[in-house]
């Protein structure tokens, strides 16, 4: 006996602390999502279950916020652990999902998520690396490389790179708790906001704080490509909504290179090497959905 | 009729500006070297081959000084480029050598080839994910994750990452030809020595160079550990000759990160996290050795 050919789809969750996006699919075309307000564990998890339960669907792939365990020997794997949201602390998140829906489940950070969207179907489709930055509230990034989340004994914490600081251009002493003047400390929308004593939107586009921003993100960004080159560099939150970066960046990039590299995808593409998103509000949800069927594979 | 089993033997090279280093054999205990010094690419090739002609080889790994071209779709893969190393430019040297010799060849840097033998032999055996660097009269590093070298765009050029350098406290302007104070330009032997008068060898363990040295090497660490979290990392190279110098990183390297990380790898087991290679002289030669057998395979 024959069974009917079906399309198997599957599920993703972008869990955030004000809202979970969920979605079910198999690609950007035919993605179809729903908005849960996050509230209590048990109730934010039962109606994530509800909706994508509906769905059969074949495996679930879930980026989170964080701080999260994503080493897979650990018993705490797939947990929220420390964060400071209230009634999260311990949750096991992609367990709990996963055993509700009885089917396969991966696992990873929020922004992990969005780097693995926008490399599979946005800015870095096509490309066997990529790195993916945010820069908003606070600063983050994800890199793939040949289709996988880079991962040595933690994720990325790229918002605490150390960089130059020149106080006498910049007396502003950053704002991380941890590091004071790390890349998040100098670079973040609240950091700007802080050292200007205007939120960062407010701020013209010939103000002299967009070129310490891009001088900030372009030595942070130049030096994971001295790490690890990415073939592209994506760059997306809520800072970036200034588009009048990018250009000020690459610039500021090239300056600080100087020369050096000749590698002609870096250096004769600038254009097309540091690029914003192209996949808006739904890179995360669509790379936990990428994380879902490289699972079920 | 059936053939004789026999163990099949692999070859390598560490080509040097001084010197090649060709091995045979299959791993540590078996590995046989001889050296021949870098004369003219005609010369030193033919002798290479002749050696390795004896030995049957039944794949060869390359790790060359460069710069090189380490991209396999690239016309000019297995090349030396634009090294001032007179007569050594454009040189085809892993394809001439592998046509010689008949056999598959694989091709990588002389740091990518020692950061594969540390991995696979030496102090990072058994880690999913290492890191390699040389602190000696360049800074150089190379990566693996999952036994493979981490390339992207580019192999890792880690010695030209930005760091904070305060002049109030170090006034040299360091000597990178491209950056000045780069992390080389601040931290290799030469910028040593540039600073001080005195070879860095001739600076007693209680000299304040080397509180500088570790402040640098830790911010680097550091950086990198924030962007890639390899399992464990290896310094090596002429400078880290001075022994002392590896508490004093790891010191520096806690108080950088001050408390942010809560990776237990990292920051519960510091000396067992920063450490000294195993292999020595023989690290190259055997990273080329492992690359010869993965490429057989």
């Amino acid at each position: 006996m024959q069974q009917c050919p079906r399309v198997r789809i599957y599920g993703a969750i972008e869990a955030g602390g004000t809202k979970f996006v969920c979605g079910v699919g198999t690609g950007p075309e035919d993605l179809r999502t729903v908005q849960i307000p996050t509230t209590t564990p048990t109730e934010t998890i039962a109606r994530a279950v509800g909706f994508l339960r509906r769905e059969s669907v074949a495996a679930l792939g879930v980026g989170s916020f964080g701080p999260v365990e994503l080493d897979r020997s650990s018993p705490d794997y797939g947990h929220i652990t420390t964060t400071p949201k209230s009634g999260w602390q311990d949750v096991d998140l992609a367990g709990e999902l996963g055993r509700a829906l009885g089917v396969p489940f991966a696992f990873t950070t929020d922004v992990n998520a969005a780097a693995l969207g926008e490399t599979k179907w946005g800015a870095g489709r096509d490309l066997a690396s990529c790195l993916y930055l945010t820069i908003g509230t606070g600063i983050g990034g994800g890199a793939i490389f040949n289709g996988v989340l880079l991962q040595g004994a933690m994720h990325p914490e790229v918002g605490h790179l150390r960089i130059p600081h020149d106080l006498a251009i910049d007396p502003f002493p950053g704002l991380c708790p941890f590091h004071g003047d790390c890349l998040e400390g100098l670079a973040s929308g609240p950091a700007i906001a802080a050292r200007w004593g205007v939120p960062a939107g407010d701020l013209a586009p010939d103000h002299p704080a967009w070129k310490l921003e891009a001088r900030y993100l372009a030595l942070a960004i130049a030096n994971i490509v001295f790490t690890i080159a990415p073939a592209r560099v994506i760059v997306g939150g809520g800072v970036m909504h200034q588009t009048h970066l990018f250009p000020a960046i690459r610039r500021e990039f090239v300056q600080i290179v100087n020369g050096y590299l000749r590698v002609p995808r870096i250096v004769e593409h600038i254009d097309q090497y540091i690029v914003p998103p192209e996949l808006g509000d739904h890179a995360g949800v669509l790379g936990a959905l990428a994380l879902a069927i490289a699972e079920y594979r």
